[in-house]
């Protein structure tokens, strides 16, 4: 069993982005500068917000926050966005979801410039993606297929199911997978709700992406040896031993799963630590394109 | 066994817009109109197009062939598709393919405004008909759900297996099969060319939908019984018995897997010409949107 080791990899990643960071400046460039949105004060979001400016002072990137109440009209928020958009020293920039109700989301979100959209979110970058053009791939999506690429997991003709059909993984991931190229080529099943036969599923996959978010979902009667396990799922279960108040597990029973998988992502320290390194990755592309 | 007719159904359409079409001019509004741009002169997309021409009269929408020569320069072609989408007169166009070599397909079709883009290939629709929003979805998709929702085919919790990833019929299929709500909600399964045990994947498909373009490929022995066939490959087979020179056949065995099949569609008459209809439907969705 080969541990797929997302801290080292995002790690890696950002030691690369920190040299490239380090040449433009011997060059003279203007680094990538990424700005976040963060509406409220949510704790999680706040979190969120923080390990990303955090994740751009490590790397050497110029970071923005901006933060506005959680009473903001929609209004203010499109012109908050639309400042973003113009500004030539900004090359990327995330609203940090949830918003409130007041706000309508996908109104928020189709706002973006997508050149300025390193989530990856916008119809236009999702369009391309699924049409086979080059674009942001959303970050959690594109630190899978990093994974897969960093410890040449074989996908090609491999049989690949998806749990969870979400928009910021699920559906993303079966596109990707059954993309031509590497890592791609997969026959990609994509599961949800509605799957009758959950088991007999899984038990024919060599590679299982899941994203429920429910704890110990996945059983090692579910899998076949030397099946590929990406955990997606992230789950704050309460543990009052814990100085924190909680501890975080994933959807797969890692302990019985791991004996027959031939790769796993552990939780934490898998596919999480991945998402703010492709999200720095993305920001570094959109400087790139700016240029 | 049940006959999937894509004739009939696409004339109870056809025979739906006209009506809506007359209660627009009773109303003193202007009717839909669209444009279609013919490069070259080749047999097929000539028939293709001037099949569209004609379903336009046939429902009273207005319509417009601009052919270019072969020799029409990239500049040349997206001047006249920026003069398309500036013309208030015409609610939906769409740019006959294939082009010729000179022209770059992906920078021709990213320069139709998606809101004339009522053959649902620009990046913006396609990926918000991935994300679940309201849109142009691509004609052939179009046709095929509407066929399973006038026949009632039940697609929920069903295991559909999709053959082929084409832009225009197996990766959106694949899509929109596993979306929420009807129909979808199916767990859906991509295959392709480098899918191995193919046999196996579809004698476990509830519903498979075919989009090869090789004739005879679903054989009886890869399907169970009461299965659900859409078969969307079209192939002229050279007969000199025939006074046309070729008939058309799909990638089904028809005979034997008819014999096994709860819903078929025939070639022809089935998923073929749905697809006009629904490109006039979406001409119809475009008026309504630019009213």
């Amino acid at each position: 069993m080969i541990l797929l080791d997302g801290r080292k990899t995002s790690n890696d990643i950002k030691d690369e982005i920190t040299r490239e960071v380090q040449e433009m400046k011997d060059k003279g460039e203007r680094v990538p500068h990424l700005a976040a949105v963060l509406v409220g004060n949510d704790g999680a979001s706040l979190t969120y917000v923080g390990s990303k400016v955090k994740a751009c002072e490590r790397v050497g990137f110029e970071s923005t926050l901006i933060q506005l109440p959680h009473t903001v009209s929609e209004v203010e928020l499109l012109d908050t966005i639309d400042e973003l958009n113009k500004n030539e020293e900004i090359d990327g920039f995330i609203i940090q979801l949830p918003l409130p109700k007041q706000i309508n989301s996908q109104k928020v979100l189709m706002a973006v410039d997508p050149k300025k959209d390193v989530d990856g979110f916008h119809p236009t970058n999702f369009g391309k993606m699924a049409l086979d053009m080059s674009t942001f791939i959303p970050a959690t999506p594109f630190g899978i297929l990093t994974l897969l690429e960093r410890y040449k997991v074989e996908t090609q003709g491999k049989h690949t199911v998806v749990i969870g059909r979400s928009h910021i993984v699920g559906r993303p991931m079966s596109i990707l997978m059954g993309r031509k190229g590497f890592p791609g080529n997969s026959t990609v099943t994509l599961t949800h709700s509605y799957t009758k036969n959950m088991k007999e599923i899984t038990r024919d996959a060599d590679i299982i992406i899941t994203a429920l978010g429910v704890p110990g979902f996945l059983k090692a009667d579910m899998v076949k040896d030397g099946v590929v396990i990406i955990d997606v799922g992230i789950t704050r279960v309460p543990d009052e031993s814990r100085a924190r108040g909680y501890y975080i597990t994933g959807d797969v029973d890692f302990e019985n799963v791991s004996k027959k998988a031939g790769y796993i992502t552990p939780v934490p320290g898998g596919v999480g630590p991945m998402t703010i390194a492709m999200l720095l990755k993305n920001t570094l592309l959109a400087r790139e394109q700016a240029k």
